[in-house]
């Protein structure tokens, strides 16, 4: 049996066999059993809760699989509120006719990223769809994290800076290009990646600087900062000059005539945070892998408020406007 | 725009005003922000976590929809477990041309049912995938419960009885009987129900008396009992004069060729407990709606260890073998 068939869902035999013999083998550790709910004891009862259903397409890419991304991507929502994540859940919907291997190694690499960012999964669930109901996988993932040190609420002001820790538009971009079998693009990579460790290195250092943070996902930096200035007595003003990009990505951007500020990045936190500290929290994140090209992108403003804008390369303004149709469907 | 566009799911303004104006404000109470992720106050550290994604079709049926039968599958499914539901998850993967009116009606059953459980739904997500990458609407719903008096696990032992809160099959017959446009079955209806509170009350009565208790979904309460007996010492003895099952069930299960044991239910729970209180038990579980039909169903024996099997209306023995085909594909 080397695909996925309607038994595979059916609460018998198959079933049984597939959780046992694959996914849990994968997925389990020593320590946790993989059941129906797991029973948790956690260190504190301050908690967040989290959920993302991933559903991109290809499920295997450069740098990442929806796996990892899955697993990823639970742990930086729950990073970028200031929680320290421990437990995810894998519930997968899986189509008719997916290849047992493939379904194995994007079982690995979750593993894998749950490893690297020191995260236990704990609980699942599995379905199986049949044929043109699905698109060979898609996977939730939930995640608890406990809130030791919560971060407090501060307001942002104009002066405040804007920073953010390493190249836009990686994910999206290494996506879109395999999307269009654009084979000149061999260089590009998704920057998929868990940011927990480096987010609380900075916490601990600057516990207090730190005013707000979130990951750009869906809609990219772009989107973070309207959200943001969206009605606020500020603006938010990026410096096109200081924006890092991979070259590879400008590229295909220019082709596919999409503005990397858009793009969906998987491993890239923003941060608003007070301007004496800012250098301080740039210096913390380079010394992580995941934060080794970090630096200050732009500043909270007087002027424009409401809106983010770019100060462009030959010193004029652009408004960045709120996104309104889909760019890249199922990119996560 | 009366049906989801790719846009919805493209993390811009369609999908904020999607977010904001019809899942915010049908699932958002007053206190709890549905968010990327909630910041929760649990009561105790000892928690139980669960996940389950439903694929369910037809999406609504006599009984319920797929979003009533995601809050209430994983309700139960911390019930079982002896803690109490408290947050719900809730990820929606929307297939385009879904009608607004149809997510709109999901939505609001999901919102009756978390009502009725107790229970508040505090963060979610939503993605798009494209025509015929998906089933009109995809739900996963992970659960957090507190475990505030957490059960001793205890041995099952021959002699131990077999508890049911009512009739068996009824939520994949009224399935099936859709599916299958049988018409004459106008008296079916799934039993999608909450069984939160049932249970408490089981738990608080009889703390001492329960060895097992599991919801007996996917592959039926036959399924259930096959998970305990598989290897164990004893074995599981069903009485067929005493299975409570509703005519229409029976009618349209002998059509199909299917036992009622093996078909999935969504509002029915099996206890095994200690023989001198399960009539109690029974007792406590007839003053609830969800409860009224309880009844002992069987007992744990010495005979056939390894074995569930059934004492037949004219007094054979049948095994009741493991579930190994798919019955029904996506019936939760």
């Amino acid at each position: 049996m080397d695909i996925i068939v309607p038994g595979h869902g059916s609460g018998g035999k198959l079933m049984n066999d597939l959780i046992n013999h694959l996914i849990k083998s994968t997925l389990g550790n020593e320590t946790i059993q993989l059941d129906d709910a797991a029973h948790l004891k956690l260190t504190t009862s301050s908690i967040a809760f989290t959920t993302d259903s991933y559903t991109i397409t290809p499920i295997e890419f450069t740098g990442g699989t929806i796996g990892s991304l899955a697993v990823n991507g639970t742990v930086n929502d729950l990073s970028v509120m200031g929680a320290t994540p421990q437990y995810i859940s894998c519930a997968l919907i899986l189509e008719e006719g997916l290849e047992i291997e493939t379904l194995k190694r994007i079982l690995v690499s979750m593993e894998e990223a749950a490893l690297k960012a020191g995260v236990a999964i704990v609980t699942g669930d599995t379905k199986v769809v049949q044929k043109g109901k699905g698109d060979r996988i898609y996977i939730n993932t939930a995640g608890i994290g406990v809130f030791t040190n919560p971060l407090q609420r501060r307001e942002i002001k104009p002066g405040d800076t804007i920073i953010i820790n390493g190249s836009i538009g990686d994910h999206g971009t290494t996506i879109m290009a395999l999307r269009n079998n654009l084979t000149f693009s061999k260089g590009l990579s998704s920057d998929c990646a868990a940011l927990n460790h480096l987010i609380e290195d900075v916490i601990r250092h600057y516990p207090e600087a730190i005013k707000f943070m979130r990951d750009a996902t869906r809609g990219g930096v772009a989107s973070v900062l309207n959200e943001i200035t969206k009605n606020a007595p500020f603006g938010a003003k990026l410096i096109e000059d200081n924006l890092p990009e991979k070259d590879e990505v400008r590229g295909v951007a220019d082709i596919l005539g999409i503005d990397p500020l858009y793009i969906a990045n998987e491993g890239k936190v923003v941060i608003i945070a007070d301007r004496s500290h800012a250098e301080g929290i740039v210096e913390i994140m380079k010394k992580h892998p995941e934060g080794k090209d970090a630096c200050i992108i732009g500043h909270i403003t007087e002027e424009f408020s409401g809106k983010t804008y770019i100060q462009t390369k030959i010193g004029g303004k652009r408004i960045l406007p709120v996104l309104i149709e889909e760019q890249l469907p199922r990119i996560c």
